[in-house]
């Protein structure tokens, strides 16, 4: 275990967050937030302190897989925590648990959220608590490596922290590829910022928060009454945007490359579409008698549920809690499946309910010709066995999180609704759930423990448990002493 | 495909259960039940005309493994068709639908109900209601497997009716394994039986009823008052079946052997009895302060809610609807561990669970060592890593099957509660959900789709999903044609 590695990886990622904090300390500079001012000012004086020791007096070493996913769940989870500490220190979040729940939901791009005035807070903490979203979503060492002059091969970093089954680099060095993404999801970001601006009611503050907020698929509002208080402009706008971020970025290199035809015909893409048409008809007529008969008001509503829900973004302009079951139980079901696989949207993944589904058939066919060999394929490729055993492996695994957590959370005695859909709606990164942590709730009124539980399942769910698991496993910890003999072999 | 194979398999199948009905036809004359003594008698005699040529007519041929499936898919769906006829010809249940739904619901010992009055049913068919549990339990064709004089090699037949991820055969000879079956089944029923039997508020009648729907963890009652109008006493004795018949019966033939030893060292026994251990005592502690402090009575109905549940019989000694949210979820969780492999109960059985748990751990081991050949191990030996993989393949089948099936039963539009748990319970065999389907509701206000949904989702869960899938693919059906072809590749 190269500890030096990890801990100047970590110390650097701490300062590139301390240094993301420099605009949301410009914003409480100028609109005269001291407590704020204060708060940001010394949390990056702080970590300044802390980390450019560290990583100055560390000699650089590559990262291996190991390291790789230990660096990645331990810096999220220290990014999560110098994270809260403006909103902590500020006074702004009093509770320290709270602090750390909206941070961490910040940067899962989960936005779940304990505030029960949104009106209230200070403009500097609020951009921060959005911007959170954003660096979250793309990923925090991803941007530190297309960033870093240069950090050897550090494939196995992005692996771990990109979202999907499998993870290729879109050209083959891997400072260019994280430099790719960050250049089309800055692009796509300028692009919505643009489109949101002019809206009368909205304004440059909310247009840009809305912006890195849908970007990152998190879902924070800028104020109480959040996407429902915008014009049908502005919610058409989020919802084509919040559909674009949960599609893979790999797609949109293909089509700035001119391969549309390879684009067009990727078999995730097809299915992501497949199934958000189905949702929006099938909801649209679901809720259509809700809405007296107004087929373009149930359209929009319907429209922008299924994107904020399947993208996992968390944006909320109905009460779903409100809407025929039907309606309830597709939004349900969206929050399992999520984005696509190398986008910054959240749950299961479209990819991996592809590989779930074929597998299935194919085990269905073998059951039959013990001696079949075929494989499960996907875009006219075979997908490796390990692969697809890591597709059954991650949700069996999920699927035991899920009822370890329900079990835990279930101990505050709220309803069950509230209790199954808080855990579904945070492993999978998508915020609001049913009942008293709907769109309309929030988090606040759970105990400290399920805000605990539900802290690492959004990063579960965010970092797709596996790095997060290898931080868990004690047995790990102890193998890790053992690695040079192993290495020996 | 050999079509008349399969045809004299399921001809010998429904003449058997035809057979089976004589017992309740006696208790329909008996009793002067004119209307069921005229269905049955009407019943036998049809299946009889029907079956008894096909059966005569067609040579024996063995079975392999496609015939295997689809046999046992077959026989079970032609089985509960006629399993209904005595329902609806007498009248008792004038709804076609309904009938098959309570049919089908006894054969695959799920015990969900939609009779709103029990009291006003003739004896004769609560007696053929609660036998529907006993028979299907253990498995119609295992059954015959017992009876018949010679089947050839039928392992096929015994692999597809059997629950768990492995089965194995008690001794080399599948029908001398089916027997040996038989005689601890029957042994453990009468038991049951002679300590019921001398409550003094129960009787024979009763007392047999409970004993065989208890057999086969059904859970259907005789009477509206069911468990929770009995004595304690007798919520004991069945507490204690329940849980013996969700144990594996292999264990029970090694104590008959006197192979002590291995018995108790049997890790699925013993993380089921942990199981049951850990929900008893943490639910008696969350259920205490409604029964005012009351420990005895808090322990006796949290350790019978625990077994039916577990067990996946379903018999109510009361309302969980009601419970603290804790206890509700700990129950909710056991209807997807369900019993042990090769036990009459249902849901995914521990040793599913067991394999999942360290199949997750193990790939983590070898996301760090892609070298790493060890394997999954359970009671010393290596899973065969095709297990294992049908293991997780059966886990994403049946999550996709639940998400499948709660979609389409939330149409009717009842709470979500309803829609979710009448899905769980059906399709892990247990019968009583929550809210309006819970231990003091029914199925019966739901709509005939949804109805038909829990109805194959009830199959799918007492077959294990495989053999029902098998019928269903369209694409099976085509590649049969082309069999002779494949075989002589």
């Amino acid at each position: 275990m190269n500890y030096r590695a990890i801990f100047r990886f970590i110390a650097l990622t701490l300062l590139i967050v301390a240094g993301l904090m420099i605009p949301a300390l410009a914003i409480s500079v100028i609109r005269h937030e001291t407590a704020s001012l204060h708060a940001f000012s010394g949390v990056i004086v702080g970590v300044g302190a802390v980390c450019l020791p560290v990583y100055l007096k560390t000699p650089q070493k590559s990262i291996r897989a190991r390291e790789g996913y230990i660096t990645v769940a331990l810096a999220w989870i220290l990014v999560s925590l110098v994270g809260c500490l403006p909103f902590f220190f500020s006074g702004a979040i009093p509770n320290f648990m709270d602090a750390f729940f909206e941070s961490i939901s910040g940067f899962t791009t989960t936005g779940a959220s304990i505030l029960v005035n949104i009106n209230v807070m200070p403009k500097s903490l609020l951009y921060w608590r959005s911007f959170t979203h954003w660096i979250g979503g793309m990923g925090v060492l991803v941007f530190l490596l297309a960033l870093a002059p240069s950090t050897g091969d550090s494939l196995f970093l992005m692996r771990a922290e990109s979202p999907g089954p499998q993870v290729s680099k879109l050209v083959p060095k891997t400072r260019q590829s994280a430099r790719i993404l960050y250049i089309i999801y800055i692009g796509l970001t300028v692009l919505e910022f643009l489109l949101l601006w002019p809206d009368e009611k909205v304004g440059a503050f909310t247009a840009l928060n809305i912006a890195i907020s849908t970007a990152g698929t998190g879902g924070f509002a800028v104020n109480n009454a959040g996407l429902a208080g915008c014009s049908p402009y502005v919610q058409w706008v989020v919802t084509v945007f919040m559909l674009l971020f949960a599609v893979n970025f790999g797609i949109y290199y293909l089509m700035i490359m001119r391969s549309f035809r390879r684009a067009s015909r990727n078999e995730e893409l097809r299915l992501y579409a497949g199934i958000v048409l189905f949702a929006v008809i099938t909801v649209t007529i679901s809720v259509l008698p809700r809405y007296r008969g107004e087929f373009w008001t149930a359209l929009r509503h319907a429209s922008f549920q299924t994107a904020t829900v399947i993208s996992t973004t968390g944006f909320a302009t109905a009460d779903f809690n409100t809407w025929p079951t039907y309606a309830k139980i597709v939004l349900f079901l969206l929050m399992f499946i999520g984005g696509c696989a190398g986008s910054t949207g959240g749950g299961s993944k479209v990819s991996r309910v592809l590989i779930l589904f074929r597998s299935v058939k194919l085990s269905l066919r073998k059951l039959l010709h013990p001696n079949n060999v075929s494989k499960v394929h996907m875009d006219g490729e075979a997908v490796p066995e390990n692969t697809v055993a890591f597709v059954h492996v991650f949700y069996g695994a999920y699927f035991v999180i899920l009822g370890i957590s329900v079990l835990l959370v279930s101990l505050d005695g709220f309803s069950l609704e509230t209790t199954l859909s808080s855990v579904v709606a945070c492993l999978n990164n998508v915020g609001p759930g049913f009942d008293s942590v709907g769109p309309m709730g929030n988090y606040y009124h759970l105990s400290a423990l399920s805000k605990a539980v539900l802290s690492l399942d959004m990063l579960l769910g965010r970092l797709e448990i596996f790095p997060v698991l290898m931080l868990l496993l004690p047995e790990n910890w102890r193998r890790m002493h053992a690695l040079p003999s192993a290495k020996a072999k």
